[in-house]
């Protein structure tokens, strides 16, 4: 019997795109036979490791060798294409996009545009760039609604740990009132070091080697990347409309080994924590520093693992921890979205 | 225009059922204007205070002030009945069963006869009763499957707090390796007091005079109301067969002052764990008093709070804390169960 088909377009091929792959390869067979959908990539368009296009189903694992071993896609791919994203997403018939583009925090672009395109070509839209999120979510949802597409996004807070649906699968008939999190590991990372002995650009060297902070870590540092992660909650969890921008942000970059010592005498640590709360009417967010006491579950967050605490009007307070997160948690959230596809719109 | 009826019959109107009434009734015109839904409890038995009857809906506040004034159904009140439970569930012709009777920890009855009974009468079934989900999940699932009737339970572990709806609403594709929570608040809070300096005895005092501890405290001390949730966990989140009898478990009662003073010197505490395991290819559990380091999230897990720990193939390691609930968050898990159920089932 033949399976139905569902073909994904796929833009960026950094860690987490390489990872989903690896992951799509080794779950097609169970998909096929839990779902009896046979899941194919049809494009991957990138920004620097060139284009493939194959309406049959791109060679994943070939693409994966060829990158690994070449840093590209090899000359010798059969499958290569020229065009640009837009030109791609449109040329690759695909059911669904999966946004996996670097985050311009500064606009939530080229990605907002990449998933414009494919609302306008009838695609349903995965993202894991937060980026159109935190920007531009309201108008994005309106238009998959007004088209009847999924618009998706697990993984652009705390990767594959279930924030968003958290919510809307879980809490039914919950008001979310207010949220606080520790959501960036770089600087939590850091301050850890400091803490430890280390001074500041020890620890973001330390960062840098083992692969949490970026070469220009002003994303982190500043504050833009838990600024993003806290409007695109605010977003979708509170009905909010903000932007990165509009985020009360302050980075770690003016806390001193003096300050963590001062924190630690008074029984506590410093933490960057990420909040969203409702003040006369208005849904608002802030990024700071602040004074956690030990007895505090969030002073056990520790390294890479980040905390979401949310509470609703019903419910109270309940919060969700990802632990040790590798690069699969990234690609798990992408697969769940996925499966939430097939599941509830096919 | 007519709202489309649906009817409860509820056994049992403890402390958790009188607040589950509370919010049907502020909740019931949202319910109705969100649904398309009213919502009436045709039937009330209870043990001790008596039961109710009326098919066009009973009076909620009139039972609760009843209740608050009279300590139970008073013998005025024209909607009284005569009858076994058995007999009420059979005549309420409702559409769901809530069964919020006590729990026997020896074999979970009666309240898995209510179930039966409730199926036989094609009744949904929504539990918060955790006796019939530790002793006999497998079978009671699987004849609500033959007739195409829910049966939800998201209370009986962690109140409302979505634990096994996470599992099965957010994280699909992933399979439950092995979990591990601190699930027992009233061993978590006299070995809490016994860190603090007091005697096993005046702690538990301290706990039953704040509520959280029964006049017979045998089923927390001795780990039973933990190892009935162990149970449940396995039974429905790793497919196990296991009854609270087959828990490998070791209560408090052994743990001395001295005790929980050694763990403090070596920078930690003694809690009580809950775990589920894969061992030869079985599902096991066990419920003991473990040391667990400072540096641990779980050594913050302290009083009410309650935590649990998946870890799943796709997923990595996922935490989910229910900070401080009161009755109003075993309340609400069973209101979400009454929304899942209408949107899922009708």
């Amino acid at each position: 019997m033949e399976n139905r088909k569902l073909s994904i377009c796929m833009i960026g091929f950094g860690n987490a795109g390489k990872e989903f792959c690896r992951l799509l390869i080794k779950k097609r067979e169970e998909i096929k036979d839990t779902y009896d959908f046979d899941v194919i990539v049809t494009a991957i368009s990138t920004k620097s490791k060139g284009a493939l296009y194959d309406p049959t189903g791109v060679d994943l694992s070939r693409a994966l060798h060829e990158v690994e071993s070449e840093g590209r896609f090899s000359e010798n791919n059969p499958k290569r294409t020229d065009g640009s994203t837009l030109e791609i997403i449109k040329k690759s018939g695909a059911d669904v996009l999966i946004e996996l583009s670097t985050l311009s925090i500064k606009d939530g672009q080229p990605a907002i545009s990449h998933i414009e395109e494919a609302f306008r070509n009838n695609m349903h839209v995965i993202t894991a760039n937060k980026g159109p999120i935190a920007w531009d979510y309201k108008r994005l949802k309106r238009m998959a609604n007004e088209k009847n597409l999924a618009f998706l996004h697990e993984t652009t807070v705390m990767d594959g740990t279930p924030v968003f649906n958290l919510v809307e699968k879980t809490l039914p008939g919950c008001r979310v009132l207010r949220f606080k999190g520790i959501l960036n590991s770089t600087t939590n990372f850091i301050m850890e070091e400091m803490e430890a002995g280390s001074d500041f650009e020890t620890a973001l060297k330390e960062a840098q080697r083992r692969g949490f902070a970026e070469a220009n870590p002003s994303m982190d540092i500043d504050g833009w990347d838990a600024a993003a992660k806290t409007a695109a909650l605010i977003n979708v969890l509170m009905d909010g409309e903000v932007n990165p921008m509009t985020i009360d942000t302050t980075g770690i970059s003016g806390i001193t080994v003096k300050d963590i010592e001062e924190a630690k005498k008074k029984g506590g640590k410093i933490k960057l924590l990420c909040e969203g709360y409702r003040e006369n009417g208005r849904v608002k967010g802030r990024v700071y520093p602040a004074f956690v006491d030990n007895r505090d579950i969030f002073s056990k967050v520790d390294s890479t693992t980040s905390i979401l605490s949310i509470t609703t009007d019903l419910m109270g307070e309940i919060c969700i921890v990802e632990r040790n997160p590798e690069i699969q948690q990234t690609a798990y959230g992408i697969y769940s979205d996925l499966l939430t596809l097939i599941k509830e719109w096919f």
